[in-house]
């Protein structure tokens, strides 16, 4: 595993020798990460808590890591000794990976030393911003194409980790599969692909390129028939060599299609197959793809079974960072929680103070009907009626008398350790699914959603309301 | 160093397993790795050929690799058995990192075994894709600033590597730090960051935040002064800290401001940091900065001396990807190269055939006049008048009395070994400093540049207008 402990920003450490400098660097502080609201975002899938879990538990600074730090001139001996020995000792509460999430919600809060909690920002940040992400452009994807979708992106990816998270995050968002082979071995993730326009470039002619794949791959020959001319060539030639396939007693898979009109070509293909006797011939698309093509291709009535989707899934290229933040939320004396507020003249930027958790409201047929952040400790009685408002304007009430609520964050890691049992990514994928359904589609769809409901309970909306009043940060 | 062989898309392999039961495998091939053009790039910084070569020298699959290729139950034995064996053992040239490139040139092209270059082709684009899109972004950044531009944009990048390798390639597209210590140990960049508003917002008061930061920083100290009330608490709080820094005999730094009107703020706060006696305090400005809010910045007059640039600097924000292709150019058969090319109706998907060189020619003055690619082994003599023309509309022609042409290319590669010498990363910054003072700023300008040509000699042009001519692959 690499050490990832340098991964941080440098104020993190300059602030970490001036907490040290003033005998405050173990004060127990609470910082929690949530999104702010964007125009692109209906609803978000987290994603990325597994790798701030291993990275926590692997925190510790190399002889290197410190040798490279005392290089810099800024940092005192006995700190650099303090670092030496440093470890995560915090607790971490999270949502599941899958879990849908809205703004402002804290979807991951640390509690640990002031130190612990200000190195580790940068990091978590960068895997829960990334992973979420990809999740979140890829159930984009998937629910315009209602499944099929195969994550194709690990060429145009922004390096390495890029492709390898992004296809592990791409699952979790719904995709059947990857390209890459490298996330198929790391996270058990159904890889697939054939040829490219190279090898069929590589033979003499289409015709015995194709003979040639399909004299290797017998039981598994899915053609690309955009080199030369699609209609004229392509799928006349791979018809020609499913007939042989059949023959010889195999059934050929299909066809990809990766350049052109791909409506016309799809539909045209699919005659000239079903015409030949290949109905079960599927047909893979691929060039370029995102919910908006593939919404369009769809309306157009394209015969298009499964898609490949790269580039714009792997950079979510319309919105490439979700603007997580880590916020302060309390500092704790002698035991006692101090709650911490960041003002801001835009009042969509005032944090909600204080150690909180969030409960999922579902109603009575199940259906989810808002999240309600409390302080932490509060109780929501599902016993008696509840009433929810708005954050901002108030004056907008809705009373539930019979709902069911849940609480969205478990622990992560407790004391250092992480405490979660790894899943397969199937079953962040399987939660994911699961839980929206009981989202109305009016919340879950991509253009011009209802905004859900996430509301603050009356305590906690007293106390952010007086903290905003008194206009400082404690 | 992390093993990166699996990073492939998997018909490389299926492809390898094809090449190898056709006994083909072996079979030299040339690709070469170039951009097509998109309206946001009007040049591009190459970047990334470093990994490149270190990805390839280290190329090979472990036992653990093998046994998770044979659980995928579509490879043969005997071909696990090659891979088990295989190493990179082509050739590889490639532009500097730092060279100015445009669309269409062969920026890198391997020469290898099928299977090899096959094999390559998606980390090849991953790198480099990656990192010149990256530089490339920050060239434009710089641009706009005039420079003293901060890479910051960690917590934002898609992955560690993007943060990582984005602060590498920024540096090279002209950036003067980051805030990434990881990459700043791993590149030896100069690193800088000072505090974040939880530092503020964890003391008593703003003052008393900024005297203890004062007392752990005195010669380096650099105020947040946003977390309030920018001009009524910030920076009156700040120069507070000032004056005492300097009547203990130190000489503050300046202050930071992270949001807000930062046109506004910026000059408000000189006028007060001047007339309090801190003309040479600095003002640095964050907060979703790209380079079209600096140019409007700088056009309002705002006195920013320096810029923290994060999101849109770390994922390119406005062009995530750069669509950087592979395509087969050659192969080999007896020593004997046939030229290979891949046609389109789209005529700018057309590639250029065979073995290529590229050159850039300079005009009597030492400005770069035109790229200039050549099939390889053809000579560009500079003792004679050179005819140019355009690649499409052959008739647009302009002749070259006398002229300096440069091979763009290098050995990066050769018989699988790394061969350029590794270094710092401020050459390669100088190279794209001093190759970018040789072009025209109306090639290089954001905003509706001239179009720099880069065209092809006779005899390439020849062989593209008789293939497509053809009409088949070679």
């Amino acid at each position: 595993m690499r050490n990832l402990t340098l991964l941080t920003d440098l104020y993190e450490l300059t602030m970490g020798q001036g907490y040290f400098n003033e005998g405050r660097h173990e004060e127990i502080a609470v910082f929690d990460v949530f999104f702010r609201p964007h125009d692109l975002i209906t609803y978000s899938v987290a994603a990325g808590m597994e790798q701030v879990a291993e990275y926590l538990e692997n925190l510790h600074f190399s002889e290197d890591d410190l040798a490279y730090l005392r290089s810099l001139g800024c940092f005192s001996e006995d700190f650099l000794a303090y670092l030496a020995a440093l470890r995560f000792t915090g607790d971490v509460t999270a949502v599941r990976e899958g879990e849908i999430v809205f703004p402002y919600e804290p979807i991951l809060s640390v509690k640990a030393p002031m130190i612990q909690a200000q190195l580790v920002e940068t990091a978590i940040l960068t895997f829960v911003n990334h992973q979420t992400l990809i999740a979140t452009k890829a159930a984009k994807i998937v629910d315009a194409a209602g499944g099929g979708v195969m994550e194709f992106g690990l060429r145009r990816a922004q390096g390495a980790d890029a492709g390898i998270y992004g296809a592990r995050a791409a699952m979790i968002g719904g995709c059947v599969g990857t390209s890459n082979v490298y996330a198929g071995k790391l996270f058990s993730i159904p890889v697939s692909g054939t040829m490219a326009h190279s090898w069929v470039m590589n033979f003499e002619s289409e015709l015995e390129a194709f003979r040639a794949y399909a004299r290797s791959f017998p039981d598994n020959c899915l053609l690309l028939v955009d080199t030369y001319d699609t209609l004229r060539s392509g799928v006349p030639h791979a018809i020609e060599v499913f007939k042989e396939l059949r023959a010889a007693g195999h059934e050929p898979k299909g066809i990809r299609l990766d350049s052109g009109d791909l409506a016309y070509l799809s539909k045209k293909a699919r005659k000239m197959l079903d015409a030949a006797g290949f109905e079960n011939a599927v047909i893979c698309a691929s060039g370029d793809l995102d919910e908006y093509s593939i919404s369009s291709l769809k309306e157009q009535g394209a015969k298009i079974d499964s898609w490949g989707v790269g580039t714009k899934l792997i950079t979510s290229a319309d919105l490439p960072a979700l603007g997580g933040v880590y916020k302060l939320a309390a500092v704790f004396e002698n035991g006692r929680e101090i709650p911490k507020i960041k003002l801001s003249d835009t009042t969509e930027k005032i944090t909600n103070p204080g150690e909180k958790e969030v409960y999922r409201i579902y109603d009575e047929s199940g259906m989810a009907a808002a999240d309600y952040i409390v302080r932490k400790g509060e109780t929501v009685d599902e016993g008696s009626p509840l009433e929810l408002f708005h954050p901002v304007e108030t004056w907008k009430r809705m009373t539930l008398e019979r709902f069911h609520a849940r609480n969205l964050r478990e622990p992560l890691v407790e004391g250092g350790k992480a405490v979660r049992e790894k899943l397969p990514l199937s079953a962040h994928a399987e939660r994911f699914r699961a839980e929206k359904a009981k989202f109305w589609e009016e919340y879950t769809r991509r253009d011009l959603p209802h905004i859900y409901k996430v509301d603050l309970s009356p305590a906690l909306h007293a106390l952010k309301t007086e903290m905003v009043r008194r206009g400082k940060g404690n």
